[in-house]
């Protein structure tokens, strides 16, 4: 945020404000020991093909980590946040905190002035 | 939302959540009267191509109301949100505070349950 442009909102992040991604990351926060692809996608409501892709855009940018492995004789795919990926998704929920503020017409929120069931668990 | 994909985010409308536009829009909900492209410009820190195509979008879908007049010899366009606009935007601000509730781990909130700051002016 600078103070001339008070909404161009600079922490969204782009890697993160995709909705599908914002899915991803928001169900993967309050899973600490991670979610299979299967049930990213049930609860996503994404396609493979879709999953995927966003998983690998947010692979690359070091916010979730994914591990293969096998659940018996089949392939079993986890993912879960990187500490650098729980951070960034807190300093991104701040900025949308301010957005809502904004919108509703209150003075900005300073990041300490978040509720602390938004600080990382 | 749906029960199976609690995650799926459906109400982000993509036409609102692109960054830009989420700018555009968060600075007209609270000027009623609307604002001139100059004073957009400063707020979301856009250049006037980067403006002109988002509220081309905005417009196109009936959310943004641009009004061409001039201010002494000077061309002068203003920008206003329209009746649906401010609906459909409160809808979303909805959305993102369950985006919100969702990710701190709190039960879904439904759109009953929003603080009244949030219902249009």
């Amino acid at each position: 945020m600078t103070a001339d442009a008070p909404f161009a909102f600079d922490g969204l992040d782009r890697v993160i404000h995709e909705k599908a991604r914002l899915s991803i990351l928001t169900s993967l926060i309050s899973h600490a020991d991670g979610l299979s692809f299967n049930e990213l996608k049930s609860l996503c409501a994404l396609t493979d093909g879709n999953l995927s892709r966003h998983v690998a855009v947010l692979q690359e940018a070091g916010l979730v980590a994914v591990t293969k492995g096998f659940e018996g004789n089949r392939p079993h795919t986890t993912c879960a946040l990187t500490p650098a990926g729980r951070q960034k998704f807190m300093d991104y929920l701040n900025e949308l905190e301010r957005v809502l503020k904004n919108a509703a017409g209150a003075p900005s929120a300073s990041p300490s002035t978040v509720p602390g069931s938004l600080k990382p668990a």
